[in-house]
């Protein structure tokens, strides 16, 4: 289950990616390499963190197709989806919750305490926005808005975390902590 | 005693981070989490680069404590600290030299030899640096006057580096080398 | 043989960081810094997302000569060099496609599949870059032009792990591997 929800928030976050290049008038390319480092950039980031080398974001197949795939779909679509931004937005901060529990619980079953857990499912979380940002020249949206944007993913990792330390099997935990 | 040394480098970095992202008029969030990149930045940098993972800067609530309150410390009394600032750019080179210490000591600890020992432990001290100015959409201070920032930084970690080489104790060589 | 198209690559995209270091108007430690993280930066990225570490770009220091001196040679000697622009570009496009190649071989001698590897080794040949463009607070060039750049990276990289997938042996697929 983890997988899909994985797949998933790494699909909208490409979109998100794929969106921010065709505003800065990327070419095709520009558009797909911006969406995976978008989608996969969080991820890899706490994997290498915790030592998970090589991260599944690099090794899996699927992990690369998905947000190739996304990135290629925003440039073919992109008028449709920027009508859609607002749902975007919506997918955007689901993802952003789905991630940081991900994060937390993969940094978990490494051993690390909850605190750090947390800590990990944040960065995994903002990880992606931040290289999206820094790659298109802007100041990261997490600095420049970060109650709107970390204060969930932090929530979210917290309450996954706890719940891990709690002995809650991970499929009771992911309700409560994507939704916030 | 390199503990304390770490910490305290750590606080000093997070606040000149924290006072970066003040300027920007970044909001109490983005003041804190630059002040966290900025102050654990380098460190993690080393540890993934000699595999040693989980870093402390992730997995040890100190390392995640220090800074965080350092960034809610600049943002809750910025203006007394934007005064101090020709103290803050004295504790800044301080933490650079500690730093530089701090790393080349725990390189040569993980096997690597005195030269890269030297260009780890530089690394470590401009890299919390190179992260803030990064995710503040500036030219890192290291590329615009390195001379004045790295040269001491490269001078500490090659005089701890050399003195591990030749035997002497932690508690020897961090004393010259920090001077510098 | 390896080694030494390694350090050909590493030192001509040192020169090509020392040149935009030069353009920025940056000092020679300046310039030195941007030459080596621009030479290292790709093969670090590719270490660590392999569990290579510490990288060979950190530990030996021949991969730390080889950039400090093409960064101080750029220094001395940009007024030439700049005239030479074109020549620069062509060794840039062969440093690229040298890049992609070791990248996907070392990762596929690490035991992953042909597609990550490809991957792999187009990221060890862009990261460099990337690297570069961030730290002078330029969109990177993989992003605005990239048809000219990440295609043939990606072509020679996809070349080389398929090469090793059949069995063939490295001598044999780094001839046309590099020719693309």
């Amino acid at each position: 289950m983890l997988l899909t929800l994985d797949l998933l928030g790494i699909c909208v976050f490409a979109i998100s990616g794929g969106l921010v290049a065709v505003r800065n008038q990327l070419d095709i390319l520009g558009v797909v390499v911006l969406a995976m480092a978008t989608g996969l950039g969080g991820g890899v980031i706490r994997d290498v963190l915790i030592g998970a080398v090589p991260p599944p974001g690099v090794e899996d197949w699927r992990y690369l197709a998905v947000p190739a795939l996304a990135g290629l779909a925003t440039f073919a679509w992109h008028p449709a989806l920027g009508r859609l931004e607002r749902v975007v937005n919506v997918f955007d901060a689901a993802g952003l919750g789905m991630f940081c529990v991900a994060g937390a619980l993969k940094a978990h079953e490494f051993g690390l305490g909850p605190v750090p857990s947390a800590a990990l499912g944040m960065l995994t979380g903002v990880g992606g926005g931040v290289i999206r940002d820094l790659l298109a020249g802007r100041v990261p949206v997490v600095l420049r808005s970060g109650e709107l944007y970390a204060i969930p993913a932090l929530a979210g990792a917290a309450v996954a975390a706890t719940g891990v330390e709690l002995g809650l099997s991970p499929e009771v935990i992911v309700g409560p902590a994507v939704v916030l």
